[in-house]
């Protein structure tokens, strides 16, 4: 049993090539015995964003403050609060804040890559 | 790429033994190519509740508004918004809404079983 407040659970700045203002905290992972995956509660601040990559895993987005945009298919487009978005495995993305307001989301990961490998941050 | 406002998804009830004043839609699953894991937006009105039972794969809940309760480890404790939910495999567990607004709450599932069937809802 777990119950944590994303207000209440401090947020480590992601040290990773191609961040800027983005810091993060496991909401539910590995460490809690999450079998299959995991949440992650993400704060990028105004003018920040996160790396433009792919990796061979999905993510499945909630915007939960604040606005920016997310690289999909190759364009950015808006994203606000309340918005889902789903990242395909090997699809190039990017979310970056707007210039006067964080981004907070949630990014939930599976576990494990399909080679069985931890996947980074779950 | 798929990008859903909870606000524009329209939620339809939950027609499950035990259940009492809920709608769900799923934000995204399995018709949306997820492979591992689904998310779901719930709405239960107030006064409402999800069933009380228990299954074998495990929930992660993020409340996005009102509050309300949840039945975990034989008690009921206090929701609100913001707040984290991690229900293991095979707990019993109940959402129940406050007596005067609806409780918001997103839940993910496995889209499969470990047998392999499909996870219903998914």
């Amino acid at each position: 049993m777990l119950i944590r407040n994303i207000d209440d659970t401090p947020t480590k700045p992601v040290e990773m090539d191609g961040v800027s203002g983005a810091t993060m905290a496991v909401m539910v992972g590995r460490a809690d015995g999450a079998p299959r995956f995991a949440m992650r509660h993400f704060t990028i601040e105004p003018g920040g964003h996160s790396p433009r990559h792919s990796h061979d895993y999905e993510h499945e987005v909630f915007v939960v403050s604040g606005c920016g945009e997310v690289l999909l298919d190759g364009a950015y487009r808006s994203i606000r609060a309340g918005d889902v978005v789903y990242v395909p495995p090997d699809e190039e993305h990017q979310f970056r804040a707007s210039a006067d307001e964080p981004l907070r989301f949630l990014c939930m990961v599976p576990v494990e890559r399909d080679c069985g490998e931890p996947v980074p941050g779950s």
